[in-house]
């Protein structure tokens, strides 16, 4: 069809109708060996990314640089940005200057303001006009509908980081598409879509009817945007270096569209590659060119800001957005889909220092090729910004063109997406079940029906019982108010353009997740084997007596790691009895973000000797210092919770090691961190954030954060840059278990 | 519970949850007396309607009076206005000053813009924005998901006047609650229904959790409107000129949201005499004061305007409101509903002259007071502004506290509301039945799977299956039209002033329509019984050549009257196979409005011997000048269609007798037309439109409009000045049958 543009590719099935995957099978180059081919950034790249860097320190200092109040997000809204316009090979910004935030008050009109006033700035008036008078926002939908239960459970913070006020993220647009085939055959596609959505006009069927219609209008706004730059994707890319920018156009849509949590990329190196290989066998670029590509296409991604208010950087701490890329893993017929271009990613790191985004994600699977693992491990120790999953455990489910939403979250590329939940604070439904429904803090009743106990000492079985039943109005509650948000935010704030770039049928999966695993693990072990009483006040239970020594969760002892998991089995279990919107299949994850923070101030003194106030564990891990028996003991533990069957969007766990831990040299470190990788992954552990530093480091860069400017750490599911954590953040950074033993 | 308000009432049901029907039931006093105790207007009503009428002149020669472009239809987003202070007695205007309109984007930006167009005026560019950056609208809604068919449905004018550009009206407020409880008492009680909205949060829940919510929102907005007139409408009215005033604030509320072509009014009349008889009893007003009252209350509603584009004025002539109130009906228990106050309504026609709003509906019973039917024919005789419904029919169905919205559409009061669905053109389904689903005059394929007739004669029987064919595929692009149109009017224009003063749960029909029933019923009988040949040009039927008689409805003619009730049958079947949003419940009517002439216009020769173009019978009218045989047999005809069964949105006659034929003086054309409604509505007739005038008196209007300005006639469920319409449309009023024999 195009033949042009797909000259020297092997046609398939991809060329009759839209199947990137089938076009990456039939075209890419798997490569096995070493880094030793990657080339440092070119002159091109440095100039335009000491203009970041320079814009970037400004930035810190301000908080934003800059906020466009005059234009609303939208995918074609802004004139063109430039950052040193004849030094960037790839081209496009959110608004009309680098860093120069955009207002989106589809999500809430009321967040907008509060972000604005935190910065200085104020809304232009006809803008508030018009949100007052004439569009209703997401939030204001939400909270019409709310069930009293869902704004207490809000207000004590039993549910938190909701997307009720902003974009819920975990929408992966398939922005490969835009590059293969080009925006008029997308659009073409859809089109045809359209015309079969036939059968009776029920709700459901219009509801698609008008959301492929405006995914059409996407994505001719689409054209119009890259056209302002002077670039035409109406037609598939000539070459790589469109390739990129292309991709990188669709990308860009998706987050002057949404202003999600997480917007992530995907899984684009593979695919990119391609282009890059059939332009090095041409003699059209060199090995330099094709890592200027990628290193420009990251620059931009390190850009990428959304205005957030205070309250929303407490939750997401030092202005993530989860441009997680995945990297590696295996095809489904047994080879590896490592290219040279997964390298160039990783490069990127070196040529442009460490930094959390794009949120570097490597598929990791036992028969990766050794050059790559080791490759890996290396940067990781070098850097902290790399984070690992398992790609054995998640191909069978997703196949081998998943990417990863977010931290942990697994779906099919353009085929798949996800209604975002946040997550649930159980540390806080253990005490509900202790203080019959009532919150510890506020004093309000949140759970109704639940008895108050009485106990001088805490009886396990009349606890656990308790607990469930507690568990099971939760989990009725949680649903309620995600088949809420996802309702108003289809209603709202549809993502048309990253949605243009799914199939028109798509999977849902609605993520619940869950915070203070180990916290109720713990508590609910020390009520079984050692004697827990209760310290009422006013028949509020304060704090508790902790008479002997009980097991704790992250030592790899069955009799609470098994604990962990009974719990999560029940909550999925009962999340999974009530009806999700649009039939999402409902999954749960164990991950915190750095909210573990936030939930441990809202959440009073729990029966494992934590004190309220005191920060959870992140995401799955083991509570702070609990885990004694050396790092692996501490990863088994971790790996016992099962991915496909309970925690299908994901267990996240963070992982810290001094580098003497891991060996007296570079060559010994790498080796033992793929070797840790190999058998965690091939135990069944779902994820893990590796930190390869020693806490001194961080201490000191606390008191001068100048000298580290760069100094990444992964935290729960993202890495992010120390020094823009707040000081409560970056303390409890630091009083995580960084293993000094291997077992 | 309100002692003061509420003094002197018979207590009951009504005292403890909303019920209006049972306040009626228990306080007002039924009345069988004449006419006698009527008074004039007061010189404060003809000082305000002075002014009204010299407006009124000016609108009429400019099309508009003046239009508000700065401000958009909204219950609280005009400033007071007033026609002449000091001498209103009941205030409130749609904008700050009288007949100047409103603009209502919600419904879509084009029709407005095309309307300010018509006019002169320009939308302001800040609303021109508003409307394309930030609020999508209701037809754009439409348009988005609506299939091919029905596009080409609307473009040759086999669907016409659907509701997907402006308001779909046929939604009544039950406006007595405010006057009888308070606005206060109506939010608390929302607010108690929406905390019951529990179980499971799905879809229809959350929809109707957000549609309380912002009812709740529009009841402030309504106190708010009240409050800029200084009048506190937070608690129940608490004398009659309250009772009249709060009822009317509601009403207006509903005309200030919404724009529906059709916005009645209800039945207020007895409700208001209870106030007017406790304020007579105690002194507090005098007969003149209370005919005041009304009289003020009309002249409201005589003013009541939207903005139309002439393409609207096309289908509905004369700017009409359908500002039904109906009068009269029966209670279940057998005692009359007619008042004092149903003969002050009927007054207001005498006192302020003849016109066509509020459109006056005279509910009849065989068991009406002889004094209410009398005045009731008196008042048809002289001014042609009234409508009769059969009352019998209609209350074992609907109870005893219906009304009427639109023309024939009943519905409980506050416990029911439409979807309303214009009509589809019977007379084109046949042509699309003998050209293969091919359109006559534009020539495009609209119907699919219908084989082409290429008969030399017509064959009935062939004709039939094939028509009946047609028509299956006609229900369901019919109901699928609807379920998109009403699905996004929710989303995009829902009425939450006018649902607020209903019950949150709340009975829905799907109101279908058909037109051209005459055309089509005489067409088949003329393939029955005479010989039919069709003349084709390029293989489409342009014309049929006739020979022989044949059977012709509006005869009392069995042979071809249940051709049309049989064709009826099957309609309303094929829609109801088809699955309607929010589970309505399918109806059907036979009415035309005005739009009689425009489907005519649209509308090839039929085999019935009308010519290409010529206007279609209005309603369910006889073919003009067809029924033969004298004013019963053509009424007897009509009465055959079976109302609940079939028809159950309404039958519409449209009934002209010339004065003479009534008899030789008024008392016995008074006597003839209480006996010819007594006889055609124990028949089982469902509506009649009485027009007691000489064609002659028509031809004269139309030479001298200025001579005339009150003439006013019914056309089809409405009733309009003769000189606001189209000359087309005179001369096919002209050209109706006017009755010059009764037998």
């Amino acid at each position: 069809m195009y033949t042009n543009e797909w000259k020297d590719f092997n046609k398939g099935k991809w060329c009759k109708e839209i199947d990137v995957r089938d076009f990456i099978q039939k075209n890419y180059t798997p490569y096995k060996g070493d880094e030793k081919f990657l080339k440092e950034a070119t002159e091109k790249t440095k100039k335009v990314w000491n203009k970041c860097e320079s814009l970037l320190k400004e930035e810190l200092k301000k908080g934003v640089l800059d906020i466009d109040t005059k234009n609303v997000s939208g995918i074609d809204n802004f004139k063109p940005g430039y950052i040193d316009k004849e030094n960037e090979v790839i081209v496009g910004l959110q608004t009309d200057k680098p860093l120069k935030r955009m207002v989106n008050p589809f999500g809430g009109k009321r967040m907008v303001k509060q972000a604005l006033d935190a910065y200085g700035y104020e809304m232009e008036q006809e803008m508030d006009k018009v949100f007052d008078n004439y569009r209703k926002t997401h939030n204001q939908g939400v909270f019409d509908a709310y069930p009293e239960e869902t704004r207490k459970a809000r207000t004590t913070g039993l549910l938190t980081g909701l997307p009720d006020a902003y974009g819920r993220g975990r929408v992966i647009g398939d922005f490969r598409r835009i590059a293969l085939y080009g925006i008029d055959y997308l659009i073409e596609n859809k089109k045809k879509d359209f015309s079969k959505l036939r059968g009776s006009m029920n709700e459901k069927l219009i509801r698609l009817r008008e959301e492929v219609s405006e995914q059409i209008l996407a994505l001719e706004n689409m054209k119009n945007m890259a056209n302002s730059y002077g670039v035409d994707i109406s037609k598939p890319a000539k070459n790589a270096k469109e390739a990129v920018q292309f991709v990188y156009f669709g990308y860009l849509a998706g987050i002057k569209e949404s202003n999600g949590a997480a917007m992530s990329l995907g899984r684009t190196n593979t695919f990119i590659d391609i282009y890059i290989q059939r332009d090095l066998k041409e003699g059209i670029i060199t090995e330099e060119n094709a890592q200027e590509l990628i290193d420009q296409f990251v620059i931009k991604l390190r850009l990428a800001r959304h205005l957030r208010t205070p309250e929303y950087n407490e939750l997401f701490a030092g202005d993530p957005n989860w441009i997680t890329e995945v990297i590696g893993g295996m095809g489904v017929n047994g080879e590896t889909l490592v290219t040279k271009t997964s390298f160039r990613f990783l490069n990127t790191l070196k040529n442009l220092g460490a930094a959390p985004e794009p949120n570097i994600t490597v598929l990791w699977s036992d028969k990766l090729p050794k050059g790559f693992k080791d490759y890996c491990a290396k940067i990781s120790i070098e850097t902290d910004a790399i984070q690992y999953e398992n790609d054995d455990l998640m191909r069978p489910i997703y196949g081998d063109d998943y990417g990863i939403a977010c931290c942990v979250s697994a779906m099919e590329l353009g085929k798949e997406m996800q209604f975002f939940g946040a997550r649930c604070n159980l540390a806080k439904s253990l005490l509900y079940t202790i203080n019959g429904g009532i919150d510890e803090k506020q004093g309000i009743k949140v759970v109704k029906g639940i008895k108050k106990i009485d106990d001088e000492v805490l009886d396990y079985k009349k606890i656990k019982e308790s607990f469930f039943k507690v568990l099971e109005h939760i989990a009725k509650l949680y649903v309620d108010t995600m088949n809420i948000i996802h309702y108003m935010h289809d209603k709202y704030a549809y993502e048309a353009g990253l949605m243009a770039l799914h199939d028109t049928f798509v999977g849902r999966y609605m993520a619940f997740g869950v915070a203070g695993l180990s916290v109720v693990a713990d508590s609910l072990s020390a009520i079984k084997y050692a004697k827990v009483k209760p310290i009422r006040e006013d028949g509020i239970t304060k704090d508790f007596d902790i008479k002997g020594d009980f097991p704790k969760y992250g030592n790899d002892d069955d009799r609470v790691d098994d604990i962990a998991v009974e719990i999560l089995e029940k909550f999925i279990k009962e999340l999974k009895k009530h009806e999700t919107y649009r039939e999402a299949k409902h999954t749960l994850s164990v991950l915190t973000i750095t909210s573990n923070v936030v939930y441990g101030k809202k959440t009073g003194t729990t029966p494992d000797g934590r004190k309220e106030g005191e920060p959870l564990a992140p995401g799955a891990n083991p509570m702070h210092g609990r885990d004694e028996s050396g790092a692996l003991a501490s990863l088994n533990s971790v790996a016992k919770i099962p991915y496909r069957s309970i925690c299908q969007d994901g267990v996240s766990n963070t992982f810290s090691v001094v580098p003497k831990a891991l060996g007296k040299n570079e060559l010994m470190r790498i080796t033992n961190l793929v070797n840790i990788l190999d058998a965690y992954f091939l135990q069944g552990g779902h994820h893990l954030n590796v930190n390869v530093l020693n806490r001194e480091i961080l201490k000191e860069a606390m008191k001068s954060p100048d000298k580290y400017p760069n100094l990444t750490v992964r935290v729960s599911g993202y890495a992010v840059h120390f020094n823009r954590l707040t000081k409560e953040q970056q303390l409890e950074v630091i009083s995580r278990t960084f293993h000094t033993t291997m077992a």
